[in-house]
């Protein structure tokens, strides 16, 4: 005896989500019939959705469902500005922030050479195109603070060089609210040396 | 700026589901995107079909897809005990242990009148009716040993008691492997109050 067919195909389906073993696929399989008709039907033609209509912006790589996204047709942004981040998710934080009036380059994932990532599989060239067309004045790079995010930087950093381009990293340090003994000693270092002056009597 | 509105869509059904909240459901729902096409079809075929084809087995009310599940169609089981459990889940927990070849009864969840679910509403009447018509002999509890297991077993036993059925109720007691003095003092009680004579020369 097992289940029937359909949960069978709905636990194999939910263990191929991230996170999911088997013991929670089969609960989130069974919970499934008791859910209204009315979510199933969204739950089901959303995800056929993702596969037709969601889509990569044409000039910054997020996600979209049409040519542009939302915020490379929004004209009443900073034109000058470029946020370079991993993945779409990232875009969505920093909006949530509402302090950035900017645009975004969102790349496919960070160059990293033991899994087989080149800085050609995640769509960074297309920023040296970005900054010549749209007269980008500042490249803020807000990748992880990683091996990965570090050699992208560095890489993004390098090739943009030769343009006229001020490249700036967001800050890594201990989070606000952190106790300093819980921080991990590479925070702890990173906090260190990225020390900011607050001398008040800089002149005295 | 938002997500896509199938994005949106994806994430509110995520967080219909039991013990996601709203990060994984976000992160459920990116994750939607680097899966396969075939799997996507699948999954959302089959969350329709768990709508139109799961249904109860009208002997036993385990899932199936057919008036009779595969375990009362099967007719080379031992048709003298019933097993009656809270939920399908549990059915398939007891078919994988392969020592069991009785039937089952399975209710739907347990007596509960503080969420004003009572005898009526869980599927119970029926156990008698199957008593007298199938020629059951022994009626196994495999309920969890809660207030409310606790209450439907003591509820089942007494409307039974005038049949000539023999009534067991699975042992409650330590798990194999657990520390005694990791066991909680409820279980231990139980252990204790169950205990089983292993006297070896009981006739001395």
């Amino acid at each position: 005896m097992k289940y029937p067919n359909t949960i069978l195909n709905l636990i194999e389906c939910f263990k191929r989500l991230p996170g999911i073993g088997e013991k929670t696929a089969e609960r989130l399989a069974l919970s499934i019939l008791d859910i209204d008709n009315e979510t199933i039907d969204i739950f089901s033609s959303s995800l056929k959705d993702s596969k037709t209509k969601i889509r990569r912006c044409v000039k910054c790589n997020n996600l979209s469902e049409e040519e542009l996204c939302e915020i490379c047709k929004d004209k009443n942004r900073n034109n000058e500005i470029l946020c370079v981040v991993e993945e779409p998710k990232n875009v969505i934080q920093f909006e949530k922030l509402n302090i950035y009036d900017g645009y975004y380059h969102v790349l496919d994932g960070l160059i990293s050479p033991i899994d087989g990532i080149n800085p050609e599989d995640i769509n960074i060239s297309n920023i040296i195109d970005r900054v010549k067309e749209d007269n980008i004045k500042e490249i803020i790079l807000a990748l992880k603070p990683s091996i990965e995010g570090e050699t992208t930087s560095l890489y993004i950093s390098k090739i943009l060089e030769k343009l006229n381009v001020k490249i700036s990293k967001i800050a890594y340090g201990i989070p606000i609210g952190a106790e300093i003994d819980y921080v991990d000693s590479l925070t702890l270092e990173m906090a260190l040396e990225n020390r900011m002056d607050i001398t008040t009597n800089k002149d005295s």
